[in-house]
């Protein structure tokens, strides 16, 4: 299957769904993969089941605060640039590309590096959503080493990193990422097209681009959306999807702490009587609560819509007063497996809570209309 | 000219005598220095004048907080590790080693790794002295680009750095240095003979033998030493020495901040009348003053020595109660030309005053016993 430009709208919208507030925006990275495919021509996009075994694939993406994207824009020639400085570093050329994560503008890079270099992008990711840290990643769960790894910044400048360790390979793009600028493109987990059928969320590209279809052709209509994307998530490898609050932002702060955007969004109903939605914020949004009872957690995904237009809100673009619905939905099977939430319960974050599956919590059964 | 283990203890007294306070503890890298010369045997010396033009000549060292150096100590076999993978990812063989800081354990390194690896030392370095940051270096302001370098940690894992901005890579290592527990073997500013001829501070390892002779053959001897130092230092590359003040520490305060040991100094003279000497210190001793009054500052250099032993002092050993004497001597004359002192000149710390050389300033004449 093709992927041209006129895909990306569909899939960065879905995308951003996904990103359950992280991510990056998807806007700029949106235009610069359109540029890139009206130039150098169509994604290939292929299912893993028709990736050789013997392949060499590589992730590729941006790393640093997704709030930086909003001034230190994603330039168009990044990810080509940050691939063959990979190539020449490994001494040899890449097979295939997959996304490190479908959420937000993660979704997009590896397309624009794909159609550049002429090589096909893998249906799929290794998170299913946005999450902030690399031995969060399907792929560090299984097994695969991250590196040898390579980032690439605004100007140019390249850092590559060799480690054994996903939580050393962390730690030292974490500071780098701050060192360059904020924001980075990085190639990393090169692996065999046997690893990454091993460890990859699959499908999740070409399920994005069906997601941001459902939400294209509801778009203005929050009371009527539910349905259309209730039934998109029921024939997925994602869990069941529910309604968690709708309302009014009435408190949001956020502060970029050791490169990430951390902060929490207030959401209060339009009765004035129910009590208020709190969101916890790392990058994305992490622990949904109504009062002190939790209606969602990570790994299930928590996503905030506009409530005018159904349109996905980033954190960084939460703003006081803005009328939104929340929904949330379980995380791919993936990600529910002991070893997986080892890595991604809510006590990974730092909060004293434990992991309950969104279809367990007894809190979510409210009316669209909140 | 062959240096054996049996050079190293007057090589590291000497290279903490210019180590002006930085460079880090010579004791350890002493101890694993040695380890290597008596496994692997002498290391070549050779003269400026006797190196290829079109050699493959690179710098090592360690970088990061000395502070750090007194807990995490450094590994007998990291210099040549960090060549080896630094040979690996440039794809060729190096044909010579520099130091890139005479001062303190710096100038024991590139021992460490020539003998291993089975190539010379050139002797000379590119501080003359320790100086903190990257940039400050002849080889940087003489133009040679500092990449491709490489960081090797602890734990064996690996960073690579490529830029052709030594204030952009001074930004990187510096934030690798800190993700990686405060203190790295790095490699870097590859350059030709060419290129060394032009910016190398000459003979300063054998200067720094003789210095760490003159040490050890007065050791104990506070009064008589000046002596034998000033004739040392006046027929080397260095300007002339000056005895900045005798006394006692009366307060000493330092923390990390930014991967540096920051800090202060105040010495009380013996005879309480007399105005205290501060010394301002950025992992080196870099503006001396008597009450207001500036006796000494970057680039040249200021030396603390143990009252009763002869002992040079680095910065991170300073205690309260020891008893010192402080000398200041005029840094060699790279470093006195317009586009070195832009980048060492006291106001490049922070400090809000011009660079005087020290032989002008008129304070310095205070007897031996303050």
């Amino acid at each position: 299957m093709m992927l041209g430009a006129e895909s990306l709208e569909d899939l960065s919208l879905g995308a951003a769904f996904l990103a359950t507030g992280g991510g990056g925006d998807p806007y700029v990275s949106y235009l610069a993969t359109r540029e890139v495919l009206e130039d150098r021509g169509p994604t290939e996009l292929i299912s893993i089941d028709d990736l050789d075994d013997d392949a060499y694939v590589v992730t590729i993406g941006a790393v640093g605060a997704p709030s930086v994207s909003l001034e230190l824009l994603p330039s168009v020639d990044d990810p080509e640039k940050a691939l063959l400085a990979f190539e020449k570093h490994v001494g040899r050329t890449v097979d295939a590309i997959v996304s490190f994560e479908i959420g937000g503008g993660n979704s997009l890079i590896p397309l624009a590096a794909a159609s550049a270099r002429g090589v096909p992008v893998v249906d799929g990711d290794g998170m299913g959503r946005a999450l902030p840290e690399a031995q969060m990643m399907t792929y560090a769960i299984a097994g695969v080493s991250p590196t040898p790894a390579l980032a690439l910044d605004y100007a140019g400048n390249v850092a590559i990193f060799e480690t054994d360790s996903t939580a050393t390979y962390e730690r030292h793009i974490r500071a780098m990422a701050g060192a360059m600028g904020g924001m980075i493109t990085a190639v990393e987990h090169p692996m065999t097209g046997r690893q990454l059928k091993h460890s990859i969320v699959r499908d999740t590209i070409s399920f994005s681009i069906e997601l941001g279809r459902v939400l294209r052709e509801n778009r203005g209509n929050a009371q009527r959306i539910a349905d259309p994307l209730r039934q998109a998530f029921a024939s997925s490898l994602y869990g069941e999807m529910f309604h968690l609050y709708t309302g009014k932002i009435v408190d949001y702060a956020s502060s970029i702490v050791g490169g990430y955007d951390v902060g929490q969004a207030t959401i209060e109903s339009f009765d004035r009587d129910a009590p208020p939605l709190t969101i916890d914020i790392k990058n994305e949004y992490l622990v949904a609560r109504i009062g002190d009872q939790v209606v969602g957690s990570v790994p299930d995904l928590i996503t905030v819509l506009d409530y005018e237009t159904a349109t996905p809100i980033n954190a960084e673009r939460l703003r006081y007063g803005q009328r939104v619905t929340v929904y949330g939905i379980g995380c791919p099977e993936f990600y529910r497996r002991p070893n997986a939430l080892a890595v991604v319960e809510p006590r990974c974050f730092g909060f004293d809570i434990d992991f309950v599956p969104i279809e367990e919590l007894s809190t979510h059964h409210l009316d669209i209309e909140g």
